[in-house]
């Protein structure tokens, strides 16, 4: 049932893949590090990360812009926030050695309209695409608006590559993310990166109605960019609940009663991933996998790792 | 990853396996005819039904009591109510050509408690098994209640195996059908009956619960029976969200844009089982599988049959 053969070369270029609506990449996702750590201990935190890259040959890399989002859920958080070294500086600085794509993510919340302005119109659309996110909470007016902030992109930079953002769980409430799908891409979004899945009906639900609205309309389908994430630890999935990732009871059971929660949720987000792949494919659906760590644990950080090389091998086999 | 190897074998006794706590078997669920339908009709229609599981190798038939619902679903019932031939009555005098035991629904309501009493003692246990239903609403009260046939059940025929229904649907709203559940098997079910399941979140997430308290209080599961059918129409889609079961949006969807629905449903309820069936075995919870038509049209009743077949091969291979 599982169908492979021929869908995917070594060497795929994201950024073709991405213009062209094609999917099948293989993304890692990573936070920079806390504000608050020595300067000095930057370099070893970067080093360790590519070298632990270095051996799955993905596709891209992303880097998320990580906001204070306290506004948006008012019950405290299980990990403590802490500002992090803007993504871009990070990679400029530290990550000169990856060679592929990256994906940085843009919190406009957090900006001045001159900085985002000078930022889009600087950077390599060969080496870098971005995934404009909007206010943590829609309470919040930021200094540029995500339609804004898209529009900039369009104006400045014409090739650099734009995402948005999917939280199938909106769907799930809402019934209507795939219309604000279809209306980001209407105004340049080329791709999209989800939240966290573990409820998979949640995100099939979300494939299946954008897929057939896109076909109401006449629109090819863009890649859509499942994250996935291992779960070591109630710890762990407090803070993924508190980031509003729909957790279903029998896989907190599972993680609650195995004797290795870690193996056990590496199989369990191994086998989502899977699901989702074969369902895309079904339905013609370009897609691509990103896989982060939530935690910073050591061993969890390492199973994330280990899924991205289980996706790669997967896709690639 | 799916283990089937000894776990089966030919000719498997429902008595047996349920009053052992032990499951892997699939039933086949019929409604009886309609009361209005001529008497000389009848002994045909069932002679169709025999011939059509006689092929199957199924492990016993299941034999619904049809209440009318109206009073739990206010909306208008997409298929109209019409009631049905008593499923006693029905075994009795058109199906004594079927060899294997029969689960024969009571729906508690229906009955005056005499006849209730009098149906229980005059059942042979190796035969018959049963499932009882309470009434439809609670706003309804029965002559019996549920309670009190599981008691009589235990004075009158302490042998028959009794059984009750489990509504994955409940659980996803209410969080407590696992201890519904237990708290039935405490004054005597054996076994219980899903309603149709197309919600696969929502049944794992019953069967985890269940499983977990069941350790929790040193109980062993017993057999859940999950109830699964095909859906070959969107009229037949309403009726089953009318009976409350929950169809995820993407299976709506495929359904819909399907150039066969009736194929794609039967893979699709294929999928469903098999995984519910991985899912039982992992957590070492005992199972059987109930196929059942929902519609009277004949490809989707053909359907069905082919679905348990499938079924039956899987589970014997």
């Amino acid at each position: 049932m599982i169908r492979f053969g021929g869908r995917y070369r070594r060497g795929v270029d994201l950024v073709h893949r991405v213009s062209s609506c094609q999917g099948d990449f293989v993304l890692y996702a990573i936070t920079p590090p806390r504000q608050s750590t020595p300067a000095e201990r930057l370099p070893e935190i970067a080093k360790a990360t590519i070298e632990r890259l270095a051996r799955l040959d993905i596709d891209g890399l992303v880097l998320y812009d990580i906001d204070d989002e306290s506004s948006r859920n008012p019950a405290e958080r299980p990990f403590p926030f802490s500002p992090t070294v803007d993504p871009s500086e990070y990679r400029a600085h530290y990550l000169q050695a990856w060679q592929r794509p990256v994906i940085v993510y843009r919190a406009v919340g957090k900006y001045r309209r001159e900085d985002l302005r000078n930022w889009i119109s600087e950077q390599d659309p060969l080496r870098t695409l971005t995934v404009i996110v909007g206010a943590a909470s829609s309470g919040v007016a930021p200094a540029v608006s995500l339609a804004r902030a898209q529009a900039m992109g369009a104006d400045l930079n014409p090739d650099l590559l734009l995402g948005g953002v999917a939280i199938p769980e909106r769907h799930s409430r809402r019934e209507n993310e795939h219309l604000r799908l279809i209306a980001k891409q209407q105004v340049g979004c080329r791709f999209f990166v989800t939240q966290i899945v573990y409820d998979l009906n949640a995100a099939k639900n979300l494939v299946s109605d954008y897929r057939y609205e896109c076909e109401s309309r006449g629109l090819d389908p863009v890649p859509l960019v499942f994250t996935v994430s291992v779960c070591g630890s109630m710890k762990t999935l407090e803070f993924l609940r508190w980031l509003g990732v729909d957790v279903p009871r029998w896989i907190e059971n599972d993680l609650r009663h195995a004797t290795n929660p870690l193996a056990a949720s590496l199989e369990q987000a191994a086998t989502t991933a899977v699901e989702l792949i074969d369902y895309c494919r079904r339905l013609g659906v370009p897609f691509g996998l990103n896989v982060e760590s939530v935690s910073i644990r050591r061993e969890e950080i390492e199973a994330s790792v280990e899924l991205a090389a289980q996706l790669v091998a997967h896709l690639r086999k």
